[in-house]
């Protein structure tokens, strides 16, 4: 089984290793849900990718990774599987999970690196050694509006430390309502831009009585 | 220009991307003294490199991304130059500078990213949201046993966060005695390895009369 990364920007962003282990695979998957193709974020991307490797691709969506994933385990038992990951396959999120689990299967695992936002962010300039604790924003809601992330950039901005936000998406959640009802519906993708980001950061600073201005 | 990560395995981990840049351009440079190729060391890793490039590579040590760089850009301004570094451009350390000067020359600069330890890391099972400031451990010498690295760590714990530990190496380094005289000599190149750096953090932790153990 390869897990490979597919690195930030298009289909020329995988490495010379990862497009080699897609070409032989039997089956490939792309992981959909905590990351997207920052190119064509809709099927036309995933076309694009199967155009440039030849082979088809199969969406593995949040349902699927998370429910369905043993099911991908036990095909790669029987034939070669890729999984993409966009970006690094333990950059924006830990894919350390279906790792232990195809270990415990006996399957050996093959992971190709790739950049995430993890280390490309030294691009605008500021020394990755100095960042902290990344933080991630969630969008608020009516009644959750969490503010641990503010403090941990509190905390990194007192010991001269740079900040990585990670910015909230939301594809495929299913509604409040349609959680309760036997057919499931899907709120419509939301994609967390700065100017949210700020506007959620000055409301937690003026709860938090404007302390954020040690 | 092209400032191009190669990524830390072999030549295979270049992206597509940067194959094809290191293709169509006039000259080939290696950035070959902050890090080196984890893959023969010596000139055969180099080697390795032509032959899959199809393309000769001229090394770049110390001396000359230190005190020619200005050459290589003024070389990149009447035709296409291509700037390799072992894993990412601003991965293992900041290329910002040589970034800075191009683009006051007014060069074209594309940065074309890879993997680097900054995130491959996470390979290791540790979320990488939860890694507080890297640090380097250089070698101690007779007169410079340096501890602020000791200090980050325990504050990294303190916050509950992991530590990445960068090790020195020490490749070209003029000797103390070559510096006096006309001629340059060189140290033998050295590479820290994981049990020089835990003695040099039990030598600090001792010095420190044991405070590190809160």
């Amino acid at each position: 089984m390869y897990i490979i990364g597919l690195g930030l920007g298009d289909e020329r962003d995988i490495t010379v290793r990862g497009l080699e282990a897609v070409k032989k695979c039997d089956k490939v998957y792309i992981e959909a849900y905590t990351s997207l193709l920052s190119f064509g974020i809709s099927s036309n991307g995933l076309s694009t990718l199967e155009e440039f490797y030849g082979r088809p691709i199969i969406l593995a969506d949040r349902e699927m990774v998370e429910e369905r994933a043993d099911d991908i385990l036990l095909e790669a038992r029987e034939s070669s599987v890729a999984f993409l990951v966009v970006g690094d396959p333990f950059g924006a999120t830990t894919h350390t999970d279906l790792v232990v689990r195809a270990k415990k299967l006996g399957l050996e695992v093959n992971v190709i690196h790739n950049a995430s936002v993890m280390n490309a962010v030294g691009v605008c300039g500021l020394q990755l050694y100095r960042y902290g604790e990344t933080v991630s924003l969630t969008f608020f809601t009516d009644t959750w509006r969490p503010d641990s992330f503010y403090e941990k950039i509190q905390q990194n901005r007192f010991l001269g430390l740079h900040t990585l936000c990670l910015l909230d998406i939301r594809v495929k959640e299913p509604t409040l309502e349609s959680l309760c009802r036997r057919k499931k519906q899907y709120e419509a993708p939301r994609y967390m831009t700065i100017l949210v980001a700020i506007e959620q950061l000055l409301e937690v600073q003026q709860r938090l009585g404007g302390s954020g201005t040690k």
